[in-house]
């Protein structure tokens, strides 16, 4: 036992000292060259109550106006910057915060690319964070369900890690993890996303669409909408795969939370846009290979079937449309969120690679 | 009268090629220079629900936690960066976004004060934008009131803007300026918003805290509260006044919207902690001189006449408080947000002097 405890407190030493070069290689980096950096409001809709404003009458709703449904957009542009910026749409319960530094205080994707030399893009979406004016009511309740998201999340099954786990194992960084989630100011809506995404695109022009969970489903949808998307990047996608009418695949069982995972179905002549563009779709590691009881490694089974699903289709048609499970291409041990993973230089260098292959770092 | 509509357009066109001037001197500014940037939340609260926490019973609350009341902040440190950060608190309905790009895309205070070499830490306070996990429930509605805040907030009387106002007069400044404006998802609680500013403080160690609006009185208790805080810079604090228990002044009757303006007590042992660190506050034009009806410049006034009372009473205790009332300085037109104003440069200058004076810009 004690000796056990020795070994413990050895490979811990030892852990940190690594831990402690990597922060020092981190911190002795060149500074960051920003051209350009700034903030704006894009797409959204207005409502116009009925009846005409009265200045004295100031808190009569009457003729006043609610603007909402907008994205909150923040970007940098780097020095010698590459042609495409890379647009980044986090997932459920995030905000951009996502793509910034990580829990255990990294540099995150934001920083990472930016050093790469693309522009850089980071959206709220529209009923998330900064852009938190919703066109719709809702009720906000401090839930107490982060033990869920632990496991959802593949960190592990809570209160355990998963052995090889990328995320750091110490409380603060949890924290922080925990902390990172921001409700909804209204309920999530792929076409309020799509359009305000889509908006971006056309301010912004021609661009490459990285998206995280649930904002999987509006990227495919604005790469439909508008023809300025000229890549998608999906991490871990679950829900909104869109099928061609005629070709929607039964639906994927599944042990996990949300039950059996189920696509839809739009017209071929918008699907046949997805096939205009290449795609890549990235999923992290303990991901279940067959049908299993626990519950979150079942649930992102059903969500990489379905992708794979997706992808074949798009191919069948004629596109560009990839999908890697990480742990094939030797990078272990990936959450839900691979780019803010212990190993987030790895999952970017993978990125890099295929973004050099396919033409897309100009 | 033609003659008159050409002396119109003569100016008009004399002030597009000012504006555009303008914007084109800022395009050719230098590049950035950042060595560190990133995000984090910092302070709040956590409760745990009772019992225990079983994985194949996650979306049970039992044992799980909620992480809240946290502030989020976003942080640059320059090259060649001045001692002490500017640590930049919004006001109400807004988020960090107050401080970022202006309503018609120039450089806001975050940019302005890079470049004038200042560390900048932006915040969005507990229960709003990134921040938005509350530990109290609320509900948010959309709420058609923005000709009361283009009122209130001094941009004119809704529909007339005021003839020397400092903002941009058409319609694409206006939708954005509407859409910066963010929900709470918990009330507005100044003892949580300082706990957590106070705790930022801690973190990062001595520097300038510069409020807006209803920021102004978390800033007085968070400079209460750590000695960290070096100096107050408050644009336009309304309510959250401080005096000493026995020199509480009269309420300000006001025909503002809000009623009369009352101050309130603390124990003179903390009063004092004001009293050890320079403060600086300031108000805009367009705020009456004597009491009147027109209730915006009036609802100003008795913030503008409670503000000097304060300071009076800090400087009587041996403090140092300055109120600067822009337009006696020979600034005109700024609205109740100077610091993304068409003059916010001019309104730059001038906090920049004040800190050379104070000796917090080395």
């Amino acid at each position: 036992m004690r000796l056990n405890k020795l070994t413990q407190y050895i490979t811990a030493t030892a852990a940190l000292f690594i831990l402690s070069e990597t922060v020092q290689a981190q911190k002795k980096q060149e500074p960051l060259l920003i051209t350009e950096q700034g903030s704006f409001a894009v797409g959204g809709t207005v409502k116009t109550e009925a009846g005409r404003f009265e200045v004295n009458d100031a808190l009569n709703p009457q003729g006043q106006t609610f603007h909402g449904d907008h994205a909150y957009v923040f970007y940098q542009v780097p020095v010698k910057a590459r042609k495409y910026p890379l647009v980044f749409l986090h997932g459920a319960g995030q905000s951009k915060k996502t793509w910034e530094t990580t829990a255990d205080g990294r540099e995150g994707f934001q920083n990472i690319f930016l050093r790469r030399k693309f522009p850089v893009y980071l959206i709220d979406q529209p009923r998330r964070g900064e852009a938190g004016k919703s066109m719709v009511e809702a009720s906000v309740k401090p839930t107490a369900d982060e033990q869920f998201w632990f496991t959802q999340f593949r960190l592990g099954n809570y209160p355990d890690y998963f052995t090889n786990v990328q995320f750091p194992k110490d409380s603060i960084a949890l924290e922080q993890f925990y902390r990172q989630m921001t409700p909804n100011t209204g309920a999530f809506d792929a076409v309020v996303v799509t359009a305000a995404v889509s908006s971006l695109f056309d301010k912004i022009g021609a661009g490459i669409l990285v998206t995280h969970s649930q904002g999987g489903g509006p990227g495919w949808l604005t790469a439909i909408k508008t023809n300025k998307v000229k890549a998608v990047v999906a991490y871990e996608p679950y829900s909104g795969f869109v099928f061609p009418e005629g070709e929607l695949p039964a639906p994927v069982k599944s042990s996990g939370l949300f039950g059996e995972l189920k696509g839809s179905t739009i017209p071929l002549s918008e699907f046949k846009k997805l096939t205009q563009i290449p795609i890549v779709i990235y999923y992290g590691d303990n991901i279940a290979k067959e049908p299993t009881t626990i519950w979150n490694k079942d649930h992102w089974r059903s969500g990489l079937e379905m992708a794979r699903l997706w992808a074949a289709t798009i191919n069948k048609h004629g596109g560009d449309a990839t999908v890697v499970h990480l742990p094939e291409a030797g990078i272990m041990g990936n959450t839900h969120f691979p780019f803010s993973d212990l190993n987030n230089l790895q999952v970017a260098d993978e990125l890099s690679k295929w973004l050099k292959q396919k033409g897309l770092d100009k």
